[in-house]
This record gives C-alpha cells, structure tokens and sequence, in this order.
C-alpha cells in the first residue's frame, strides 16, 4: 500500500519564508520515507497567520492520506496551529493534566522554572493521541479522521528527530504504511557532468523501457537514481544495471547509494590502514572538520594544522621562510611543505594541504580570488596543483575541500588498484545493501 | 504595493523531497525578499511528475502575484517543467537560436562538448523574456500574463543566485514590488529559553498594542523579531524598544540584526586588536572553520590545531605526558593545557580549546558520549569547564561551538567593560543599521 500513500508535509513558521531558518524538516522527514520505501508527495511552508493556516490546511487534507505538521505548538503567543486546525476541523480542545505534569517534569529536569505561558502546550485534541517529548515541552499528537492521519510535530529538530524515529516510523510501519527498504538505486559520480553523463549512460539504461531515471546535479557531483515502477522483482535488474554503469563511469563512479565523498575516502583509507593529517590555510579547518564529523574518524585521521598566517606557516608546519620569500605562500611549494609538514610531524602516510584566496578580498593579478593551491602527500611522494574557483568565500572552500578529496580518492584508488578482484565482491554487497 | 504582492515560491525537484537534497532555494529566496522589504507568502515542494506540476501548478498561480519556480528547466529527460507549464498555460513554446548559442558559448569556456540533450534548454514561452545564465546552460524566464509574473529560474543555487542578485531583484525594484529595506527588527538573545524570554519582556512589550512580535528558537539561541504592521513612522518606536530589549536582557542579549554568534565575537576580537587560536580534540576543526568563513578573519585569527590523537596532544600542543598519565586527555588539566599551548605557539591573547567524547561510542562510566571539557586561555589566565551536551555527533561538535563561543563573549564584554557609553553608541547606531 505504500507506494499509494500520499504523505503531504506541512512546515508552519514565517521565520521559514523569511529565509532566517533553514527547512531542515524536509530533508530529513523526506530521508526517513525514503527509507521506508515511501517518497513524500509535497511539503508546504507557510507562515502561521490563521486566514493561511485555515486556507491550505483544507487544501491539502483534502489532497493528504498523511499530514504531517511541524511547529506551532510552542508556548509563545505566535504558536497558533492546534486552535486554527482545531476550529478547521470542528475538533475539540481540551486540557491534559498528564501533559501539563510532564512539561513540569522536563522544566525541573533542566532546573528551570515554568513560566505561566507554558500551559497551553497541554490542550491537545480530545480524540487524538499523544506522542512524548522527552527533549521539550511541547507534546506531538496524533488524530485518525476519515481514514486519514494527522501528525503534528513539534518544531526544534532536537525534539521533532527523536519523537519521528521512536514514535512515529514504528506507528507508520504497524499500519503498513511504510516498509523496511528503499525503492530506489542512486548511483553517485564525480568528475562528470550532467548531460555528458546521460549520454554516457543512455545506450545502457534505455535497454529497459519501464525503467525510471532521475538526475541531481550538486557542487562536483552529479547523482542518478534508478528504479522500476515495482521493484520488488527487479532487484536483479538494478545490480546489472549498477555494475554495468560502474564499468562505464570508472573512476568517476564514486558509490551505490548515498554515501558522501569524505566517507569513500575515509572508507578507503580504513579498509587499508592508512593514516591521514592536514595542513589547511584557505579552508581553515574545513577538511579536518569533514573528516572528524565521521564516527570513528580517530582511526585514521590524526590531527590537523590551520596554518593561517604566514608565520604560522612556519612556525608550525615548518615551511623554510626562504621558501616563502622566493615563491610566496601563495605557491605550489608552499603547498607540498605543508602537507610534507603535517605528514611528517603527526606521522601519518598521507597528508592534504590548501593555500589559497578564498576571498572576498585579497586577490591579485597573478593570485585573482579563488586561486588555491592543494598539495598531496603520498608515500610515493608529494605533489601540487593550482585551481581557479569561481564563487563566495565559502563556495571556494567548499569547492577546494571537493578537489582536494576527490584527488586523494583517485590516488588512493591507483595506489591500491592491485586487489581489484575483492573490490569487486566488495562492491557488489555494497550495492545489494543499499538496496537493502 | 510591496507589502500586499504575495510572492509564492515553487521548487521543484524529487531530490528535495527525498531527502537527499536540501532546500536552500527557500531560505535564499526568502532572505532576498526580506531585504526588499517583502514576506514570502508559501513555499510548496513537488516531484516533477507532469500530473502533479499541473495540479498545483493553477492553484498556486490562482493565488500569486509573483510565481517563482526553480528547477526542471536542465538537460536530462527527468526536466520536464517548461513544457508542463506551456502547456498549462497555452502558452507556446519556440527555439532560441540566441540561448543556443550561449549554451555552446558556455561548453567551449569549460572545454568540454555539447552533447545533443542541452538543445532542449533552448527553448523559451514564445513572450517569455530570457535571463541569461553566465554560470550554467539553462537560462531563466520571465513571463507576465493577466497582471501576474512567473519566473522560472534554474535549480543549481550557483546559477541561480547570481542570476536573482543580477536580474530578479533589479526587475522586481524597478516594478515597485520590492523595496529597499527590512520591516522587522530581529533581536537575537543567547542563554535564555523561549518561554522565560517573553515572560521577561511581555511587560516591555505590551505596551504597543499594535506591535507583531515572533519568537524562533534555535539550538542554544532564542530570535525575536518585533514590527509594526505600517513600519514607516515607527522606527523610533522600533528603536526604543530595541534598546529597552537590550537592558532587560543583559548579557543574554546578542545583537540586533542577523549576525551569527561567531560574527559578533569576532567583531568584538577585532574592534580590540585582540587575536585568537583554536585547540581542538572533538570539535575536530569546527571551532577553526567556523572563524574562518568569515572574510577579514586573518585580522585576529592567527590559526589552530586539531590534535585529534593523544600523541598529537603532546606533539603539537605540548600538553606534558605526565599530566595525562594522571588526569587522562578527557579532564580541565588538559583542557587548559591545550589553550595555553595554542596561545602560546601561535603567541595569541586569547585561545578555545575543547577535548571530550562527541559519540557515537567512546563513553565511559565517568565520562559519558556527550561531555566535553571547554578550555579558554584569555590574558587574565587560563579556565576549564566541563559541559554534557546531548544528541548526535554533530550535535556535540556544534554544541560546543556555540558553548565555547558564548563564554568566550562574555569574559570578551567583562575584559572590556569600561567603555560602556562609547558601546551603547555603536550599538544604537547597528540598531539604526540593521533596519536601514
């Protein structure tokens, strides 16, 4: 049934529309279908003016097998959604005294007192039920009409992601609604672009006419997702399809499913025991904070240096002043003495380095804004290349990071291409458990 | 006009809805209107499944005055939405042998082929005007049509920024429906809850009968925006409150305006020629990058470490082996080590360290997943805490951030206190800035 199932998602918030807070419930209640083999049918942001709320809330329940709310139901006077859907809804509100007990729990837990406003977080609908909130005060509710559901969430992600996974997908999947897997194959490359990647691929997907196809292209990356309109027979069918595509994309092929490119590198560099530092200027602490916000990143990565001034350059990461005066910091000799100077001061076999103009000021001619120099170190050897990066400050680091990590995942490919049979296996359980 | 124009924002795409791409067109668009002194009135998220397009596709154009779609309008066979939209319309749909020859222009300045799919982006409405795309091959829209406007826009955010920056916002003023200037006046506070801050202020507030006021809390922070339905004559009324705001709050106070909490303690770093460096274990670069993004950040932040392993501990930061035989690397002790020695190598005034346990595993008995010891190495001496923070991996990490951040700002205001009369001047004069 679940494929059917029309699941809406409604985020209520002006501080949304006004571009102050980004709409992370999208994304991440879109993932969590996702993974119930479910894709969300729509999301709305709307303020919370009453006349909206009233306007779109008929729309779209009308339209809904599933309407999820987010936001609204904090204590202050602008959280107004349980009256307005109430009123719309011609359902009562009533006061829960278990409720109002457990906001009184959570303000003594955090040694707080609860102020007077506080109360209305305990109205919920009287034929609705109540989903705990153990990292807030504003309780989720759940109501059954006409065959349909209403899930309403609180707003803060520190209290809507845990009351969603322990409460909500449990309850999806005990009324069939959601299953236990994904529908889709995505198949992640980089190095190539979208439309050369289509007609790369076009004589082999086409081989399959009911076969679905989607492409999002991102900073450097391009996915593309593939499924059949059922997909339970067809697992079969999308791992030749994978392999087949893997074949063609090479080393432009970064994975089946949805890991990202600092986790393939770090993926290789655990499975081979292999050591890792940085020595950053322009990025400023980017690459080491990509690779430490990966759960066990302490077993490969050992440290790194954010070597922003020049003096810093040398008095930490050992670059030999007559160096800077000759080449400039800006230079791919600098560049190798500093990825060589982490490498060699924290012991580790590989090392990435970037000094660059990130920007917005600081260019010249011969170093125009963008202009970064990444330096690879390898047990082989070091080595430097110069990138020109067209965007904002943070575009040119975001971009170095890519480059940088992108390069030392081909040359951890090539230093280890020996074991290919394995990688092959290897591979192929990969895709079989993305599948999963 | 502005304040009635109701700007309703379409974003296309499957990704967003599953979760695999993040919405940022909202926050960007809403933020570009804000500016012009505009809300934008809903934001709907579709697949481009063709039904689907159609069907929402009237009831939204129904009820805007501006319609703003991005996405679809790229190469591959999953783009289909100008042609749904022509047909929706009845509007027809040509070639542009002009936005051909851009796109072909596009491919030779990157070196790469035209492969024969983009032709299709080369298609226009018939009285459709073309925003050029320097940045990409699909060029944006503009159609008018009963008294209404729809712009289409493409879905890469670095080409459509550069083309709503250089194109949309410049027609829209010209047209009168943005203006030049914010209408609310946003106070952020830091260190008091939701429901404790309007209880505080309510009594401030409550003294305009006709003042909107919206809370948003974010992790660790609480905003609050405060306007008057016809801001024009109420800037003084806005101003007095901003600054009666400030006094109830104290400390807890932030800014007036959108900066960040690390914008405004660099600002105070700088505007006192005071300079900074960073020791990091668990926040892993974090606190590094956080600085970094910010442009003219070399004027304080001389660099960091992040001494991941124990051995880099010792090796960089110069923490003593036998204070972590005995207090173990998860202690105040070595804490304030790794500040004092980040301050020292890189000769700094002020220094923020942070060594515990950001999870998933690691915890002990002792030391749960969660505690984080905070180190912060100022010229009156060197402090450690120790802090519990709750949630993932990263929620750690950015806990700490902001944690490390607010305590740095607040020995930061108390080490420069005296010249308090100078401060409430520039601070009346951001006030006035941030409503301009």
């Amino acid at each position: 049934m679940s494929s059917d199932t029309k699941f809406i998602l409604l985020t209520l918030g002006e501080e949304l529309l006004l571009g102050l807070t980004e709409n992370s419930h999208l994304s991440y209640i879109g993932d969590q279908l996702r993974q119930g083999g479910a894709t969300l049918h729509a999301n709305l942001t709307l303020s919370d003016l009453p006349e909206d709320i009233k306007t779109y809330f008929e729309f779209y329940w009308e339209k809904a097998d599933v309407l999820i709310t987010t936001g609204g139901l904090g204590p202050t006077v602008d959280d107004r959604s349980k009256d307005i859907i109430a009123e719309a809804f011609g359902e009562k509100l009533i006061f829960d005294a278990e409720i109002l007990k457990s906001i009184e729990e959570r303000f003594a837990q955090y040694g707080k007192r609860m102020t007077p406003n506080n109360r209305k977080q305990a109205y919920r609908f009287k034929r609705a039920s109540v989903l705990p909130n153990p990292n807030g005060t504003a309780p989720g509710l759940v109501l059954e009409k006409s065959g349909k559901l209403l899930i309403m969430l609180p707003g803060p992600p520190a209290e809507l992601r845990p009351m969603f996974e322990d409460h909500v997908v449990p309850m999806l999947r005990e009324k069939s609604l959601l299953e236990s897997g994904e529908r889709y194959l995505q198949i992640r490359t980089v190095g190539i672009g979208e439309s050369a990647l289509e007609t790369l691929l076009q004589p082999t997907l086409n081989q399959h006419s009911d076969l679905m196809i989607a492409y999002c292209a991102h900073h450097g990356f391009v996915d593309f997702r593939l499924s059949f309109s059922d997909p339970n027979d067809r697992y079969d069918d999308l791992i030749q399809l994978a392999r087949a595509c893997r074949r063609l994309l090479g080393e432009n092929f970064l994975c089946c499913g949805h890991d990202s490119l600092v986790k393939v590198v770090s993926d290789i560099l655990k499975s081979r025991s292999a050591t890792l530092s940085t020595a950053e200027s322009c990025t400023g602490g980017l690459m080491a904070n990509a690779f430490t916000n990966l759960p066990g990143s302490s077993d490969f990565f050992a440290g790194g240096f954010v070597a922003y001034s020049e003096s810093a350059k040398k008095e930490i990461l050992h670059v030999p002043e007559d160096m800077i005066q000759q080449h400039s910091v800006l230079s791919p000799e600098v560049a190798m003495a500093m990825a060589s100077g982490a490498a060699e001061i924290l012991e580790t076999d590989y090392a990435l380095s970037a000094t660059g103009v990130a920007g917005p000021t600081g260019g010249s001619d011969q170093n125009p804004v963008g202009t970064v120099f990444v330096g690879l170190h390898a047990p082989t050897g070091v080595e430097a290349r110069r990138f020109r990066f067209v965007g904002t400050r943070n575009t040119v680091k975001n971009r170095t990071l890519i480059t940088a990590l992108d390069w030392l995942r081909r040359v951890l490919l090539a230093d280890f291409r020996e074991e290919s049979d394995d990688t092959l296996r290897k591979e192929s359980e990969k895709i079989l458990d993305s599948l999963k």
